[in-house]
């Protein structure tokens, strides 16, 4: 029944799915058709000039598709959250939020100053939910020792939105390790970013996922499902983490694995990185009750979302001293490397399951509608 | 007719607005009721700690309300867009949330250097549209020579979003021009900041509008009402504007006249500054055709938006040449000494009319719902 129930969504989903005249929501999952309209639309109508580039030192920008971009040595980035419910099981579209752009932002290799908010409410929204939305903010805020220094607010007339939806912008610097961490990737071998891009990993790099895969998809799916598993979202800022095995060094490149998953992760960095990846489906770490629930949802859970977790690209002799200092920390408690980059044909990314190796597919986008 | 119409609008807006416990129309149109939302929630929430200020050096934050921050000289503003209709005559939301940002960026005396977007699509929204606001965005970054690094997208399903709305946030570093400025003023009175914030006016200042007030509003108004006035939106980046007049000399503070319009920005002035305004009503330029829809309409030109008329505070000795400066650029053609900063019972924001001094009242929001 839950199955097919599911299925049906799908199904009408893709009866819908015009995706040449109209946005659909594949538009907004994070997987190929995203891709595409990103491409051949924003790419395409934002281009910018060389002299401005120059002038203001914009070495990641638009077309490189990153988690965020570094002008003038300052790393910016932004994520609107549109999440449904606005609370769930370990959270809500306040922490999330915030947590996101932190991680978007951390990635990079910055650590993060500041945030800003741009808050849309329907008007009638109940002020109490707002308050609760405000604090878990402030709290998540204080949790990762980075604050909001401006914000805006709209409110739209009842019934041109449901409930309230949140951006969340932010800057961060430099992190204070990360020339000594590109210092110890250099003893191992080559390399000549100045950030962690997605275009960093090589073939021998070794790859670390910093916690259990799929918690925050499939609690939301079950929430706006009314399903009753047992399971939370892992939603969290994930910056004292990062600081923390840029400390390690011989970091290439961080993602923070949200819309799409672990998947969509692996398929970016080997299309941007031109490599191919090889995943062991045994170590990847997923909750047994996760693993059931999408048995019974039908839901790959290296598809489906995350909100405290990041996927670390790391060269080969420093993965298990990085995976030690992962384990010191309660959100990375679980973490595990899971495989390695390496020359595979067409750069597809491989899952080695017991009886050979597999192409994981590279999904059209997350299945959870509005995950975040 | 139409009056009545809009009378009509007004007194269901005041029934329903039981601000204690739902969140109202006027709690984001930028007027008293929102600055209390502000206040006793946002600020109360996202309160920071003194350690992270000097970490970053934050001179403006979220508590100080003005129109972006100061973080490691960074300045940093976000809004979101809303504006109903989408299109409307002078421009459309992609045109509105790139100039907004960049008029953000550029008061707080910051040169912008780069723009991100947060979309919020609806499924099903036409993608020739979409196409047209990203040119739209695209050809007002070229004319401000400002370009978008980053983005984020997300579609929720049809029915939960009424078409479009977006994000847009920026950054900027401290205007080449700005120290000089500030030495200018310095030449004529005290002043001891370090960035164009709304606290800097002083007994004595002038005080300059751009040009006409009132065009954005009313042409958004017309066209949610279907009027047929022959008025266009003022929208336009004003950040080469304003890189002209710091380049003169003697700017205290430049405040964008956005939702509340003009009598906002004298309001936001007279009560951080602690000082009176008087501005005489006669040199407030103001278009015939915007006077006579405001006639018809019941609405005060002063009370609604602009969305490329900036205000500048500037020491009476520089008050002319920044005029005739600001006369050189067709956006700011129509720019006249409105009045000045002086000692008024109360920091009153006084209209002086023919018959007297009047004083104007700071509204509770902007009368034009969607304005931005």
């Amino acid at each position: 029944m839950m199955l097919m129930e599911i299925k049906d969504d799908f199904t009408n989903n893709l009866k819908k799915d015009d995706s040449k005249n109209f946005i659909t929501s594949k538009h907004g999952a994070g997987g190929s058709i995203m891709q595409n309209l990103i491409q051949n639309c924003f790419v395409k109508n934002l281009s910018s000039e060389n002299s401005w580039k120059e002038k203001f030192n914009v070495e990641i920008s638009l077309e490189d598709l990153d988690d965020g971009a570094v002008v003038n040595d300052t790393v910016i980035a932004t994520d609107s959250h549109v999440v449904k419910p606005t609370f769930f099981p370990g959270g809500d579209i306040g922490k999330l939020s915030i947590s996101g752009t932190i991680n978007d932002v951390s990635v990079m290799g910055a650590e993060p100053m500041a945030l800003t908010f741009g808050l849309i409410l329907e008007s009638g929204y109940p002020r109490n939910n707002l308050e609760r939305i405000l604090k878990s903010m402030g709290d998540t805020c204080k949790q990762a020792g980075v604050y909001v220094v401006t914000g805006d607010t709209k409110v739209v007339e009842k019934g041109s939105l449901d409930g309230i939806m949140i951006n969340t912008s932010g800057i961060g610097r430099r992190n204070s390790f990360l020339d000594k961490n590109i210092d110890v990737v250099k003893k191992y071998r080559k390399f000549d970013a100045r950030w962690l891009s997605d275009s960093n990993l090589r073939e021998g790099d070794k790859i670390i996922v910093s916690g259990t895969v799929g918690d925050h998809g499939i609690t939301i799916l079950s929430a706006q499902k009314g399903y009753d598993f047992d399971i939370i979202s892992d939603v969290t800022p994930m910056n004292k983490v990062i600081q923390g095995i840029l400390e390690v060094g011989g970091v290439v490149s961080i993602k923070d694995a949200t819309r799409g998953g672990l998947g969509n992760v692996l398929h970016e960095w080997s299309e941007k990185s031109n490599v191919g990846i090889v995943v062991k489906d045994s170590r990847i770490p997923v909750k047994n009750s996760v693993k059931e629930a999408c048995e019974i949802l039908g839901i790959n859970p290296l598809h489906t979302a995350n909100e405290g977790k990041i996927v670390i690209g790391c060269v080969a002799k420093k993965a298990e001293e990085i995976l030690s200092v992962l384990h010191e920390f309660t959100e990375a408690k679980d973490a595990e490397i899971i495989g390695q980059a390496e020359k595979v044909f067409g750069n597809h990314v491989l899952i080695e399951k017991e009886h050979g190796k597999v192409i994981l597919e590279s999904p059209e986008g997350d299945p959870v509608p509005r995950v975040c």
